[in-house]
């Protein structure tokens, strides 16, 4: 017994939970769409996962660790349950997509996306951040603070998602009568609100795997306190934007506050070992009021239909945990971090150049992913159509696409 | 690599289950309420956990501890897992009372009972057993036994939620129709069983958190016995809730061997490490009977209306959890607990002055806490209503109190 | 601190990670019936805990363990972590049947089956294979390999689950109108298909605890390639049913991707410690198109009804989970296991004999268990019915049998 073994478990566990992430936003996707695309929403949310981890372990992970291990071969056996957590972030990463896409999504696409998205996307800017890549260096070379910092993934796992989101939505464009002819929007509300909500819960249990796990990766233990935040940001979120709507719109709104918890998750995870606990309370208000808005600029300004709040929960928020590391870090952690001596020290604790780094990672990641994605989906588009026939939209997508009926003992409304 | 980053590591995991026992009662609360309030029911609970971080993180901690600790202010690294862990507590405390007064409770005066519960009542009831208050002092200054004992929260976490929950549902009041014009109840059963008890087994996956948690924090490693006896007592519940109901009503119920089943799990947390697996057995099968019985006695001899059984399950079964010890504690465990010598003896191991201390613990959480949350629930009801409008109950709060519609797709009843 | 402390630690978390698996096969039993037995679906999945519990800590761990230790009595503190996470293990292979023979079982006779399986059946098969029995014998007396080795319990829990499930499906017969005169069957869809696949992802995040949980038991520590193993081969088992569905039948099947899913990490249990990741990966594949063939071959060409493929999945994966183990085995591992020198090979690597082994297993597996329960079956419909009376089966089981109704405030179709 040694601390090696310590760390294997840890990270083992750690692993396990964020398995619960994956559960989670199958059902806040699938809740938030409506009854006659359930099943079909559930199949993209639990297939990525298995499309994910094939791929990734086939190179994915060796593109991002640079190891040559292909298809895992020759790596030792202290770093698999490494290969085992990072598969489960690559994964939460690419399901983000599939809650911005439901609804019209053809499941061939869906498939090539999955493993374009774990074997080449991810792995390349999660290279650049966490594994030695240009942005880690920006501290050494240029003197940007310690480089682009995001210690669980704010940006790497939730900012590359939400910009896959925002390119495949607007490849793909708005679910048929979404938009009026004079381009309001229609609501299209969730089938199944509870399912939703159950599900932030549990991707609020999950995440707690997902910072924690991180701790033991670097084989430092201010795990407490990475818990903390974590549990105080998503309190900050739920209840800014409980708030928020509650003042601006004359009553509370449920779907959004549970988007602003998820907010608030998103954003403390670049920075939940840097910031102290009043920060996180901090991080998590702002996550939820930025989340709110941003679903209404999203839908009303853009006019990018997003059913599950993809967009907005994990790139809006995302953006905004790597810059607010930038802010709130308090210089008494991080010493030597990205071959860089000192600890890190955001705006309000003297210094702007870690900032200055934050905003690289999040012009990086957004003209990266979003130049890639929004290309792979147009060429994909031409090979074999992103979005299913317009009667199978209109029909729902479950018995063409998966050869289900979600419900077939309820008389259920077929929406359009 | 030591003991201590062991004991943070595991106060830390058992921290994260028991955020599913919060995801548990939610679903629990909901599956037990109508249609019409689901989505009501759901923000209540899930938005208590953000309440409850937040006011325990600004005042509760430091209330509870006596270390002056507001908003976490200069508390050491090593301790902060201990805070996570306790703020989960609190908020399964505090989110015992939505399930009683759930489908009339005005949301604003929701939020008021949340920060007053994880601020001052919880805390306060928490410090006299578990932080060197007069209940724990019992032993040594009186010499009952080693003063009140409450291993994982039988009477801290849930008689104190189960006695609120009471408080509560008598000053708001039945439900509308609960009860005809001579007072009998008439049925108004759940709306999604399947959800309720998908509910129960998450609380039982996250219960072991809840007891095992707290082995490391105090510092032993009986973990094994612990983890034994919560299994049991919760198989004894729903057995014993079972064969109860089938023996005196002809056939079994599904909802009262569910609610057996959490009231042997809340029963056996305040002994789970004094005590051995037969009497865990006993104490579960009791506990099963106990809340069968109890949910009759408040619904047609009280006519208290309490949806979710709450004071049953975590009111009466937690009162029975601290008197068991004082009954089966076996005298194997506990030497120099709240500084007094030898270990801990039940009643059927020797000694009566341990079954003395318990009902003192009793009494003391029921005036206490029955007390105060009356008092403060009729202030309240003074300032702002604890009720939403005649009209908005009758038509179910989700549209009007957190702006969702929880089953738009679906053909529901609304019944009344 | 020392290692014994670390392996009680991970015993337990494993333990409670496995009661999700329980969770998930509620789901998955309940997602895939009908609305009018959610309620009794829901009822004996839970209660299967309840009475596993009891009855293994009654009988079924002292006839396994060979230690007379009925009741638990006179067990070292220490082993009690092992009794918590057989107590879980025993739970899952009892509830295996539940799947297949719901919707027409009689509760009375529900509760007999429990007892029985878990005080006789399983701990019996279990003490031949993982406590010294004569399968695990095999290697050093016949030199059959090491004797029978099922590490995480492929046959153990799964396939002795799943052929019990096949004898009591043959023996209570198929629902009321599954089949028709000619004996062609007709589809009888589950009524909720999003509660089913989120119970699969349930069972995906349990699965983890289910196989890494054996690592620290057996006392080794290879945790992370039993980790990446499990992964990989659930991936393997959902991707490869996809694309069989997808290729012979022309479009996707949700529901029998999360079986293969399900298929793949029943498969990988024996011989996740033993095998690589391309194996596991391999092993997932076949496991995914065994599922899907034999779900049709137990439905149309043995006429057998299992509304919830447990005979496929658990049953047959199970039985392939072992011998794959005989295949594919490395080599690397195993050293002095069953008392017998030198590491374990497959047939792949240079050894029949092991595969000898294996193929005794599933034969002994087959013949003990299938010839128990299938007895058993028989008789006990004499004592008292397995079925319920056939108008209750007509109306539905809930209201009868568990005293509840799934859904009162959604309209239902009442399918026959």
């Amino acid at each position: 017994m040694n601390s090696t073994t310590m760390q294997i478990f840890w990270t083992l566990i750690c692993s396990f939970l964020v398995i619960m992430m994956q559960v989670g936003l199958a059902m806040v996707a699938t809740g938030f769409t409506r009854a006659k695309n359930a099943g079909h929403t559930m199949a993209t949310t639990m297939m990525i996962a298995a499309i994910g981890a094939l791929g990734y372990w086939a190179a994915g992970y060796a593109l991002q660790t640079g190891t040559g291990a292909f298809f895992l071969s020759d790596i030792p056996a202290e770093t698999l349950c490494i290969f085992v957590f990072q598969a489960m972030l690559v994964n939460i990463a690419a399901t983000v997509p599939t809650g911005a896409m439901a609804e019209r999504w053809a499941f061939k696409s869906f498939i090539v996306y999955g493993f374009f998205m774990t074997m080449f996307t991810y792995p390349l800017y999660a290279r650049w951040v966490w594994n030695g890549g240009w942005l880690s260096q920006l501290g050494r070379i240029y003197g940007l603070g310690h480089g682009v910092l995001d210690f669980a993934g704010s940006s790497v796992v939730h900012m590359a998602g939400g910009v896959s989101a925002l390119a495949g939505a607007m490849v793909i464009g708005p679910r048929m009568g979404k938009y009026k002819g004079d381009g309001t929007p229609g609501a299209i509300p969730g089938h199944h609100i509870p399912m939703a909500i159950i599900g932030c819960m549990l991707l609020f249990f999950g995440w707690f795997g997902f910072t924690s796990g991180q701790a033991a990766i670097g084989g430092d233990f201010q795990v407490g306190l990475i818990a903390v935040n974590t549990l105080l940001a998503a309190a900050g979120g739920a209840f800014s934007a409980l708030c928020y709507m509650w003042f601006f719109y004359g009553r509370p709104d449920l779907s959004l506050s549970a988007n602003g918890l998820l907010g608030g998750l998103v954003a403390i995870s670049a920075s939940c070992a840097f910031v102290n606990p009043f920060a996180a309370v901090l991080i998590g208000i702002c996550a939820g009021i930025l989340c709110c808005a941003c679903v209404f600029f999203i839908e009303r300004t853009c006019r990018i239909d997003d059913p599950a709040g993809a967009i907005s929960v994990h790139g809006a928020c995302g953006a905004w945990g790597l810059l607010s590391l930038g802010f709130f870090a308090d210089g008494k952690y991080g010493n030597g971090l990205n071959s860089v001596s000192g600890t890190v020290k955001g705006l309000f604790y003297g210094g702007a150049s870690q900032l200055a780094a934050q905003c690289c990672g999040v012009l990086a990641c957004f003209l990266f992913v979003f130049a890639v994605m929004f290309t792979f989906f147009k060429v994909l588009d031409r090979i074999t159509p992103l979005r299913v026939p317009e009667e199978v939209e209109f029909e729902g997508l479950d018995q063409n696409e998966v050869s289900v009926v979600a419900y077939p003992d309820f008389n259920t409304k077929s929406r359009r």
